[in-house]
């Protein structure tokens, strides 16, 4: 299944961008106020979303009364996809036909197959997967967010990861995409005021996946946590839409007052594998974080930070990176730097040696 | 429940602290010699240990009998609060109850809670739960170093982690705690030549907490291992009281010498997200490591290090960073020197390329 | 077990150099042209591999067939320490005397008990173990590669981790080892186009051991995955013979293109812990990068790199600093730059406050 582009979104129907103008709307309420709004009209949501992933949406007057969305495969490209892959892969690769069964083939949608996936790996002697499977369901067959977030999250790992080769690779074998889809039931369990039970299932994500999300946090959709392990987000972390994240970031607190001191992460930034951003500090949308930084203060949007501590050390052209990965746009940078010195130093310029070197 | 303040200690009755000091001076023998000894009059155990972290302990004569406590719920106010909070999450979350009841409520006492919780944890189809359980329960049930040492580190996950709601809740969910609470087993069965068991706790430990701790590693009281994932902390290594290590720390060797090869860690440090600590070198007491450093040799007592390799970079006003847990105390300073030399480079200062970056 | 010593292959048997000499040839076939190749003729594979270990090598010729091994105790050294040391194992500690005989002594040769072993770790309610066990048996089983890599691999902890006290103990407890033994069955399951299976197994091992190592991804013989816990291996990584990784490593892809994108790893480099290195870059042989480095371009052969983004600091006088572990050896470097800043700062000489920091 092929891909839609962002350009195409240009043309989308109005009716989508109709759907749409109005969840938008309520999610600006709950960010961070002046922060995520600074540009959001640059990056109109409909922009990036692929019309597939949003086959169960249904108008938005329904979704005040939360009622159980009966999964219709017929306008779900997602779970259709899902399912004629996992159907292939259950021809290929016989002996893992029960385990693609009881996974996905035997559910009626999306929400039941994650349920099932998740009750599974969470479960242990003490949490039955029966249990577990109830609470997800649960949770998502009455959340219209939640639906959509699973669809959009599983095309960013789809789209931006290219080790992932199928939708039903990621919902089946990617902890970061299965680790982030429990963070969302458990912050709806968490707003609900379902603190104890919201906290149980991030104590079992932290164990089973190495992915310790705080329920209170808030993560926007079509989000990437690469590989994961390791990952920390704080109770009062913000992350926007488009975000990526890799293995071992930490989006940490500082001092042990209770109160806001996790990072905001903006729209469309990349955050490199093991960086470390501590306190309630905001990243520009569309930054770009190098791999092992160590961020101490506000990154304006769009810029490329590295280093302990960061520091600025270029721009980024892209709106998005986190949409085109490239780790190592900082490459060219540390060689630019490095050719200057050794200029430098030949013409008899004083250098440290440190910046030496890196000739 | 309050928890008592350090202030409130000076006035203790002087029956406590006779109990204490003898376990203090016992207490100092397997210390580094000359290391952690240096300023331990100034830390007297008792200005840091609230009283009810105290009600299982009795006089110290009896405790080289090794009888068998029998925990009564009167004299232990931890024991007390972990039930009470049992109760009243069982009773919110009614889907939780049977779990609360299997790992709290039907138990007589905090060790045997504990060895329940962490015998489900670490089960597998090799390993039973019932045969784990007796190895948990048989060494703390007559080991009051570890029971006490349970008590002070629940106290000091709650008091320090600002999104630890209640000692049930450390109890229960945090892989930071219960891979420690194991460690101590572990160090146990180590200690009396029991050397294959403790190796296989610690391998089930690693694989399902993620955190990888040598049994024969020596490891103080009041410690907090926060979010846990990737901790390797190495055969010799010496962590003092108070101590806060958080996710992703590497207390290392080097080497494949069989011998004294990993850091030794002074009472009260803070040491930050993934730092990597390698060698047989000295973190003095109350010495902040700030996140992401590499640090190769000594660091002095109330010190503050940063970078690759980790520098001084100020001092620590506070006997206890760990307590406190000011991560981005390093933030003031690296805006300092960004003002610095911003000023420096107006007035016609030669600096380099790489510092002016900060600005 | 006394391990035989480098040295003592110079006078290796001249039918062992032959037996060894046909499989170095396919070997290299499938490394990195002009990498891998430019000095191996130093490097002799027989001069590194104990005889015992090629206990079970049998003439070339067969293994193209791919018979069934029908394990023999009298000739696989290695095989017959693992059983020798769990015996004496379950005799000191009975209580693991089930685990043990379940482990290894119910089993006929090492490849059905790392079955055994494998298939118990990385069971879940949906991938029944007995499924695994096969799937790990029957490849195993057939493969002469994988077979001499186990037991190159478990040499490789046994003579490199100080911590690791026997062959036994490694098979049973290090989850580096048996991570990598798992990837060695997906790759075989890979190469031969069975990529869902050898994704599901890639999937089962990042959860159970928090080490994730794409199946495409080439992977040497004697290489050591000390603790294991955060370690990502992309899809087009290739690891030399003899490499040390520690924990956290990354090596890493950039951008979203599908395509050759992650680093090449010499033989016998040392890869120091959390050290992220990024993009199709060739690390040379013997090179030994830092803890905590940001590698982004290629590293010289016996160079020595450290720091954010990483430089060479240094040169290594081993051939494999990898077989020695001395993770401090930048230790000196950086007491010598911060000694050399000292005096020319007495001097008079102009540095940046930065370097002087390091004083």
């Amino acid at each position: 299944m092929a891909c839609v582009t962002d350009e195409s979104w240009v043309a989308l129907p109005r009716m989508l961008s109709e759907r749409l103008s109005l969840r938008e709307e309520e999610a600006k309420e709950e960010e961070e106020p002046g922060f995520f709004d600074s540009e959001s009209a640059a990056y109109r949501l409909e922009k990036v979303f692929p019309v597939y992933a949003l086959g169960i949406q249904k108008p938005e007057s329904e979704s005040e009364s939360d009622p159980v969305v009966v999964a219709d495969s017929s306008d779900d490209p997602i779970w259709d996809a899902v399912r004629e892959e996992a159907k292939l892969e259950a021809e290929k690769e016989p002996i893992l036909s029960s385990f693609l069964y009881a996974s996905i083939l035997a559910h009626d949608c999306l929400e039941q197959a994650l349920g099932f996936v998740l009750a599974n790996r969470l479960q242990n002697p003490t949490l039955l997967a029966t249990q577990l499977m109830d609470i997800f369901t649960n949770v998502m067959m009455h959340d219209r967010d939640i639906q959509r977030s699973a669809r959009l999250d599983v095309q960013a790992f789809k789209e931006r990861d290219p080790a992932c080769l199928s939708y039903c690779s990621a919902l089946l074998y990617l902890k970061g995409y299965l680790a982030l889809q429990v963070y969302r039931v458990a912050h709806s369990l968490w707003s609900q005021g379902r603190k104890v039970l919201a906290l149980a299932l991030q104590s079992r994500v932290s164990e089973v996946f190495g992915v310790d999300i705080h329920p209170a946090s808030k993560i926007g959709e079509g989000v990437l946590l690469d590989h994961g392990t390791g990952v920390v987000i704080g109770e009062t972390a913000v992350i926007g839409n488009r975000v990526s994240l890799m293995q071992g970031v930490t989006l940490g607190g500082t001092g042990k007052e209770i109160g806001d001191r996790h990072p905001k992460i903006g729209e469309g930034a990349l955050i490199g594998a093991s960086a470390t951003i501590l306190g309630n500090i905001k990243i520009g949308r569309g930054a770009m974080i190098a791999a092992c930084s160590l961020v101490l203060k506000d990154v304006p949007p769009h810029s490329m930070v590295a280093g302990i501590p960061a520091k600025v050390i270029g721009y980024v052209d892209e709106k998005d990176p986190s949409l085109t990965m490239k780790h190592d746009a900082t490459k060219e940078f540390f060689e630019n730097v490095a050719v200057k010195f050794r200029d430098a130093r030949s013409a008899g310029g004083q250098t440290s040696e440190k910046s030496d070197g890196s000739t």
